[in-house]
């Protein structure tokens, strides 16, 4: 690792590195302890929850998670990390997010982990949030990851593409 | 935006972007649905919270808030955003929080997000967090943010002033 | 400090600044307020938790801590900062965790902070985590803490050696 040296992009268009990956979240339901991958560990805040929608928009509920990171769509594909951090819905009218954690990579491919943190505005199509630093084999790293939901089944399983591009690597 | 290139603040002294914005917090108390743009998802652990005050220090508390950002003081005034993340409280001695957010702007102005975390001394008559990164008209930003307590109405509603300076920039 | 001048390392053999601290945990247990540092605010997820190991592995647990960081290893040695903000167990397998926080230095040495976040590896002998900001005498800093177990008293006490490197620095 010691002789690696700085590479900072010169312009958005050329990322010094890029992957798309996704992260596939199994919630626990009471039901599915072997399965599930994260847990809610607050209650949404009842009255603003439910102020707009009568079904609640979940504000206030926090998630951990410890979530399988594929190269492939398919749940079942080869996994290349582990999501570890949380997320909690933070919005009265609608669903939305706010979610920071790590990219745990421990495949032949990459060691070490990527931190990232920001916004998920569910709202929207796509959405940027940051990625804040890395270590291993993504050692100072920083730059954007773009989410998008990519698949979902009721409350208790959904998708996310993340395409990530690193601004700032150490090659 | 894909023109944009990379600039890197020489010094301390010269922010390559400043603004000053403010935040409204209002806590959700019971009757203020309506109004309320946070919510406290956990409680006290209530015998280090009052170990020294007997009112307590909120010792543990998580509030998670969607709150109004403007460029004016007045909270009704022109929002420039939103900022949405959360803050706990955590110490025992006095009240002092810790927060992480993003600034999500939508305005005329500005599309994009500023993403920050850091230490709330509230303690201190201003106190410095870090801006950890950025996207969109923000893309790949960092800075300081200077917070200062600008306005409080008991518990259920307090205005920080933020001095946003960035000293990495997209430009 | 308007007259310092940013400095970048050119490789990870050569940060711009280095230090060793110790992080001292003391988990409230119920009958040690006084000397407690941290507290839990969450539950674990109960069916997560012992689905592997009878005693659980916490999966959920969120802790708030304001914790005591020493120079030398000793918890009743001199104290360099503080070190505010929480961390979680995340896993379902064994015991992992995620954090995020800030050193508050007050020291002679220092004023200012360094903002962290990243994975705790527990079953990692060393385990690197994110410098993502830093204010004060810690100015826009990023770089790299490798953290390791030092010392542990059941689940009441535990000590972290956090070996910090800084890559970017303003000198």
């Amino acid at each position: 690792h010691g002789g690696r040296r700085r590479l900072v992009s010169s312009s958005e268009d050329e990322p010094c590195k890029k992957m798309t990956v996704y992260y596939h979240d199994i919630l626990y339901t009471g039901n599915n302890t072997a399965n599930a991958t994260s847990a809610a560990v607050t209650k949404p805040a009842a009255a603003l929850s439910t102020s707009h929608w009568a079904n609640g928009t979940f504000f206030g509920l926090l998630v951990v998670f410890d979530d399988l990171v594929t190269e492939e769509q398919a749940l079942s594909s080869e996994p290349v990390a582990r999501a570890q951090g949380f997320y909690f819905y933070d919005k009265k009218e609608e669903y939305n997010a706010w979610l920071a954690f790590s990219l745990v990579f421990n495949s032949t491919a990459y060691t070490g982990t990527l931190n990232l943190m920001g916004a998920d505005l569910m709202y929207e199509k796509t959405r940027d949030i940051s990625v804040v630093g890395g270590t291993g084999d993504f050692f100072m790293s920083r730059g954007i990851a773009t989410l998008s939901l990519n698949a979902a089944e009721g409350t208790v399983y959904f998708r996310l593409k993340m395409d990530i591009k690193l601004y700032e690597c150490y090659v």
